[in-house]
């Protein structure tokens, strides 16, 4: 992997961006007229939207929690993002009242938070380490952002504002220390940055990245002060006053020293996000190298096929190299949301396609796993293997992620295109068109494809006057053999690729057509032999598409399914099955356990039965009976 | 399996048995110079002795706890074993120490549990569910019966049967209800009964047996009576008001009833030893086909390889059916210690030899594995696979298994040979002699064999004068083409078979020699394809021994070690190593890594390269230095 030709790209907002495919576009639908106002419902009912307006008293139910400021906020910026795309008036002025009440909470000083308002506000700073709160101030921002760039309306941003502002003058150097254990308004504060232009908020989210990793940790000097109480449950992440430790929060080391992703895993990819944007925005190249590192670690040592990461329920997060195991993977909704966020980030900063491999496979996989087809049940552990008794719900008590996949979906528009000054870059095959502005002229790039079921990409090329830059047309790293043909002329695809994209520079006028075809066989994948979990094991990926065998289709015990190397492998497209699948069918083999007779040790072989394998999508189970699921399937 | 030609049989005692081999009779060396007194001492420094002496106030540390006195009882037990087989004067004395202080804790009723005398006098059987007041009792009288028999004295053996009467007087028909949480008693009286003759005994045992899965449940009914302090930790095991169970405490169902292995394992087979001994005493078929369903049930689907039992660290038991995690295999040393407890019991009463299989399996293997071979670490849990950090420790606050491996060595010479009105049993292959009385005659049998490292057995007979019987040869479920030489005249093993013994019946005189070959190939065996832990995998067998493969001896990652189906496996014997094993080595292959260069999943196939594959007894690992270990190693 070279890192010559680094390019900042910049994304092609949403707003320039539609969605026409038969994958996402149906997605989209479902997210904003299902999951959308389910998430309202939901947050209402449970009285997270209510909470805002601070009636609450001892001994009322239900009583707020520290981190609800932040699923209304995620949904909020759900809601932005639709509405970004798709006005909607009603939609428009729910998110108004919404805001209206939120705004109603903020304080004189500009704090605004309810649970810490009402509830605790005696408490009010004394447990950065645990308790959200700089957390749900960066998500609260996030949502002011997202909610700005949709309407326009500036109400929502100037209270975050107030609040970003009273937050400054709270923490900062010669102001007071401390960093959040749960990262993420270091990412929010950048967003603020950029849409405000206040350098106050950039120098800010520097100095809580900075904070992190001191020694002695700013965590063990903020535990000593609390009260066992307030410190209880601590201990399980942070250790004994004699062991403690702040991997968990990412406060092992400096963030420029680390090298390993540990911890929780949605805190650690909140917190490379902040990097990167910090990074972005200064050329910070102790950070950037530092994300480049910790992706490789992640990306090359400890993610799921799925995109899926952090397989320890025990800490939400990380434990060693190699170590993924798929029944109790955790794997959770959020982290492969956000591993989709920070890849999405290097890959502005970089150009390089391993960035948009990682994100398109999360994508395609261990992201929208995690939310029902019909928009209204969530996964929030996407485990690889279930013996049936893991299922999608409606809500969670702690809701993180339900609004964080509807944002996802909702701005899926914005991961697919990127531009710079000289090139257009296309990371993502959609049916659609992308409005981008290449060296501050219009082009228009309109896909046709089908795209992810089949691997023919028609992109027509419309710039409004004829413009020389360079297309770039990721070539994806699932893929093999690619052929590319511009305007009917075979081009030559290897010596066109650098970082994983085919280059095509030319003068570009309306009317130009180029194919690209990315063959699309059924793939045997293995995982790294150090893999344990995975020994002797394949996994079928077709395309971007991770499959899986449900039982549902394969009667039998799962883990009794051999697949034999050299068996075929077909795919059939059913357009009446979950939402319209791709299904692989092949010729496989069962053990059979018909001469056991009782016995339960054997030297004797197992005999071998003929025996057709289906696989679907593994975002797709878990919508039929009830049974078990794999994703890596015995291979011999 | 017919049910045909069932004898009883009378287990010849350790007293009449002589061992010589080099297998068992090093271990009990080792058991009675380093075992045994270690585990003294360990009794003594913990306070576990002195704490007889009631000198306990509120405040001293170490507290008694309340299973204490049991850890006492069972170092009791094993040391009356040894001194019966091995006079030792000083060993001797210090028993009749220990004693002295156990009788002088008994209060003026009888009453004796140390704990319960000075620590919560209160609180006496308020608590039968989980405080281990029934269980420390049983323990008690087994060391006393053991006591009694090898040195005569009946000091400790009156003190029981008055904690007995005292316990008799307080439960029964008419007097109080209850039964143990933790079985252990019901054997125990079992015991008392046969040396004593005392009726009553045996009529408690019914009575706690009986007590056992009424409905409402008798710990249901106990626990609404403890104020939440008392029954805090009990949930775990209970479940809540609306969802009591218990399960764990084989409360299910009435015994008679039961037919699923559930809960505890180490309380579930204390439970059917005190079934199987009552329908010894009593004839009582209720229990005896109980014990017949739950054997099925345990020994055909829920049974390790290594005859180790109880899956589940949660519970330390039962799952499900074909539930046999290696790793997180919880398969406490006492679990398979009762099993060969129970399984002895059966064979008793059946003559059948699978459950000497069963006996032979666990003791070869997942019971020895629970010491080391310097007798001074132990394993409380013995999984079949290991990442290196799973190591054998001196002793452990629950202390039950340490004395429990001690016992059951000191007595294993009591497991060999079984004697019945026409008939002479020999179930294990042991160098050394049994003295037996058959049909009121007294038949010595002298084994000459290297059993377990070679499968040739040639047997002396040597009646005192020549004599009609049966001599019962067991030949064992893992052997094939067993030959049986009688006076150099080659027999039918097939014919003579019945219940897996070769039964030769005629005239014995002395100086008429037996010859009986089981060969011993290295087995690859196979578990039931509904062991999904094992899928694709196989364990190496040689004769009555598992085997596994440790990292010391194969230092590559054990996962990637694949063992071809027809690679040949030679054994060869290594008397330096691990006090003299048979090595099973092979040419296998193992999964390269080299080529992968960073990635994590591709569609490559992995290269695989020869690797010498170097097995050792699964009992004898964690010797070395630390390292993976794994018994099932995957086969293509």
């Amino acid at each position: 992997m070279t890192s010559s030709t680094k390019r900042k790209l910049t994304p092609v907002p949403l707003t320039q961006v539609t969605v026409e495919d038969v994958f996402w576009a149906p997605r989209i639908r479902v997210n904003r007229e299902r999951t959308i106002p389910h998430e309202y419902k939901q947050c209402k009912d449970t009285g997270r939207i209510d909470a805002f307006l601070l009636n609450w008293k001892p001994g009322m139910e239900p009583k707020p929690h520290y981190f609800w400021d932040s699923d209304v906020a995620k949904w909020i910026e759900a809601a932005s993002y639709s509405l970004a795309t798709h006005p909607e008036a009603e939609l428009d002025a729910l998110l108004d009242e919404v805001i209206e009440k939120i705004a109603g909470a903020q304080q004189e000083n500009g704090y605004l938070n309810n649970y810490f308002t009402q509830v605790e506000p005696e408490n009010r700073w004394i447990n950065l380490g645990m308790w959200h709160e700089l957390y749900c101030a960066g998500h609260l921002m996030e949502a002011a952002v997202a909610h700005f760039e949709a309407t326009g309306k500036r109400k929502f941003l100037d209270v975050m504002c107030r609040y970003a502002d009273y937050i400054d003058s709270v923490f900062g150097p010669g102001k007071r220390d401390g960093c959040p254990g749960h990262e993420e308004i270091e990412l929010a504060l950048v967003k603020l940055y950029r849409v405000t232009g206040e350098q106050r908020y950039l120098k800010l989210s520097q100095f809580f990245l900075d904070q992190r990793g001191q020694k002695p940790s700013f965590f063990k000097r903020e535990m000593e002060k609390l009260t066992p109480e307030q410190a209880s449950g601590h201990r399980h992440f942070f250790g004994e006053e004699d062991d403690f430790h702040t991997e968990y929060c990412q406060d092992h080391l400096p963030v420029r020293e680390q090298s390993e992703v540990v911890g929780h895993a949605v805190r650690a990819m909140y917190l490379y996000c902040g990097m990167a944007d910090v990074a972005n925005e200064t050329g910070d190249q102790g950070l950037l190298a530092a994300c480049e590192r910790l992706w490789d670690n992640v990306c090359r040592k400890r993610m799921y096929i799925t995109g899926g990461i952090g397989p320890s329920r025990s800490n939400e997060g990380f434990t060693q190299d190699y170590d993924l195991p798929n029944e109790s993977a955790y794997a959770e909704t959020c982290a492969a949301v956000a591993l989709v966020f920070w890849n999405h980030r290097l890959l502005q900063l970089q150009g390089d396609s391993r960035f948009a491999d990682v994100m398109e496979r999360a994508l395609y996989n261990g992201t929208i796993s995690g939310v029902s087809l019909d928009g209204k049940k969530f996964f929030y552990v996407n485990p690889l293997e279930s013996r049936g008794d893991h299922h999608r719900q409606d809500w969670f008590g702690c809701a993180c992620c339900p609004p964080n996949i509807a944002r996802l979906i909702a701005s899926i528009g914005g991961y697919i295109y990127s531009q710079a000054e000289g090139d257009a870059y296309v990371h993502l095959y959609v049916r659609g068109s992308g409005t981008l502005q290449v060296g501050g002229k219009q082009v228009v790039l309109r896909q046709e494809t089908d795209y992810p079921w089949d691997g023919t990409i028609r992109i027509s090329v419309e710039p409004k006057e004829p413009t020389v830059f360079g297309l770039n047309l990721r070539i994806p790293n699932w893929s093999r053999n690619a052929t590319l043909i511009v305007n009917g002329e075979k081009m030559e695809v290897d010596s066109l690729t650098n970082l994983g994209y085919a280059r095509i520079e030319r003068e570009w006028k309306s009317g130009d057509e180029v194919e690209l075809v990315l063959p699309m066989p059924v793939e045997r994948i293995e995982s790294h032999p150090a893999v344990r979990q995975n020994s002797g094991c394949v996994a079928l990926q077709r395309g971007p598409v991770v499959y899986c065998i449900e039982q549902v289709d394969n009667p039998v015990p799962l883990h009794r399914v051999i697949l034999p190397h050299d068996a075929e492998l077909k795919t059939q497209f059913d357009k009446e099955l979950l939402g319209g699948v791709a299904v692989v069918k092949g010729n496989a083999l069962i053990v059979d356990d018909a001469d056991w007779d009782g016995m339960l040790y054997r030297a004797e072989p197992s005999k071998l039965k003929p025996f057709e394998i289906t696989a679907i999508p593994y975002y797709a189970w878990d919508h039929r009976e009830p049974g078990e699921m794999r994703v890596w399937i015995r291979e011999m």
